[in-house]
């Protein structure tokens, strides 16, 4: 089953660490070597204590992807964690294959796409691609911005003309596409309940937007979130470590 | 007003070097050493007869930004044309920032945006960066391949609780946020026409899918396209700058 070998692989070092936070990388330098090495500090410090790692253009745009980036993910592998790719994959089928490509050879083990591109010419060509190399993909299905409510949230006639969520549309694109995970914004716990009633647990939930963007732990996790991606309130902590720690205790103790 | 120092420039080159081509520069080679002489070879060939060129993740991710990317912009930038980076940035509103920077930084005079992300939280802060460094925004608004239906073609509920389509609201905020220009895929020349009917000309239309995708130049011509977007048929051609001229002299006759 297509991104069965990441969903195993995230659901082990979850396991392992005791921990359902996704430590999102988005660390920011104006020079490369410094934040190459405030990443691998992070690192050092947080990764015995979270499930995967997550990276975005922060990193990809400053650091050389098959020098750089390709250093950290050896680093994360090396501490026995799955890696996600960011890049809200969204161009047509030729150019998202050329970027998937990219990132797998770089040794992502999942990347996240926006389902509102399309299947055909689209997102068909990623989800090929992920299935052929035991890649996951994930999909955007209601983001954690302000902003999100214009398209994510906005009212469309599905293919029998009724009136549905878009986000809703998305959760059973997940699902008839066999993505790997769906992201829903910890800030929308009324969504992630809707859109798990959709998904049945056969596809997990991905929650940003904890901590800084004002989303609360327990009542995600009460309506269906399965991991969570946090960044600046870890990676911006006096003390990430014990940062991380004070969410792994608040989802242990639920 | 937003993205005129770039609209500017495009018409400039436009007139001087009589052409309404922008050229993809998507090219692809394992060796990064090589995709780097392959660039500069079919820039030599053909930048004196484009008006822009477009730079898409076949050279990001390969090619380190700051680098070789800059180094080919420079090369762009010293023939007199601007560069538009084909990011479809479609993140939460720090991170576009983030992203929207390191393209600026690098030398890109445009940046391609997805305005299904939305405003607030989403794309102002994109836009924000671009009015304050004299950059542009391109809004995607119906691309060229087969699946767009799903998204850019379906009916929303607009907020007055119309029924429209999802490119139509799209034209729509391409007016209300002074984008420098939006996408409208050449292989639908009657959605370039309603798009057109939108913008009244105050905002350009520029057009990808000609040649390998199948869109034919003189029907969106008609319907109202400023700029063709062309990649594959030029750098795939056996002689890339008859390929251009040709391209050239359907335009200029029609």
């Amino acid at each position: 089953m297509l991104g069965q070998t990441f969903q195993k692989k995230i659901e082990a070092s979850s396991k392992r660490n005791k921990s359902k936070v996704i430590l999102a990388l988005d660390l920011e330098h104006t020079d490369k070597n410094i934040l190459f090495s405030k990443c691998l500090e992070i690192l050092e410090k947080v990764v015995s204590s979270v499930c995967a790692v997550k990276v975005n253009r922060h990193l990809i745009l400053p650091l050389d992807l098959y020098d750089g980036v390709k250093r950290i993910i050896t680093v994360i592998h090396d501490m026995g964690l799955p890696t996600i790719m960011d890049c809200k994959i969204n161009d047509i089928g030729h150019t998202n294959k050329v970027i998937a490509k990219h990132y797998f050879d770089a040794g992502f083990d999942a990347l996240i796409a926006n389902p509102f591109i399309g299947w055909e010419g689209g997102l068909a060509p990623v989800f090929e691609l992920a299935e052929k190399r035991g890649k996951g993909v994930i999909l955007l299905t209601y983001m954690s911005h302000k902003g999100a409510w214009e398209g994510y949230g906005q009212k469309v006639l599905d293919d029998s003309g009724t009136e549905r969520f878009q986000y809703l549309v998305f959760a059973e694109k997940a699902l008839q596409w066999k993505a790997a995970g769906v992201i829903v914004g910890a800030t929308y716990p009324e969504k992630i309940r809707e859109v798990n009633s959709i998904l049945k647990g056969e596809v997990s939930v991905y929650s940003p937007g904890v901590g800084v963007q004002g989303g609360k732990i327990k009542e995600a996790l009460v309506a269906g979130t399965n991991y969570f991606i946090i960044g600046r309130s870890i990676i911006k902590a006096e003390d990430p470590y014990r940062a991380v720690m004070l969410f792994n205790d608040i989802v242990g103790s639920h």
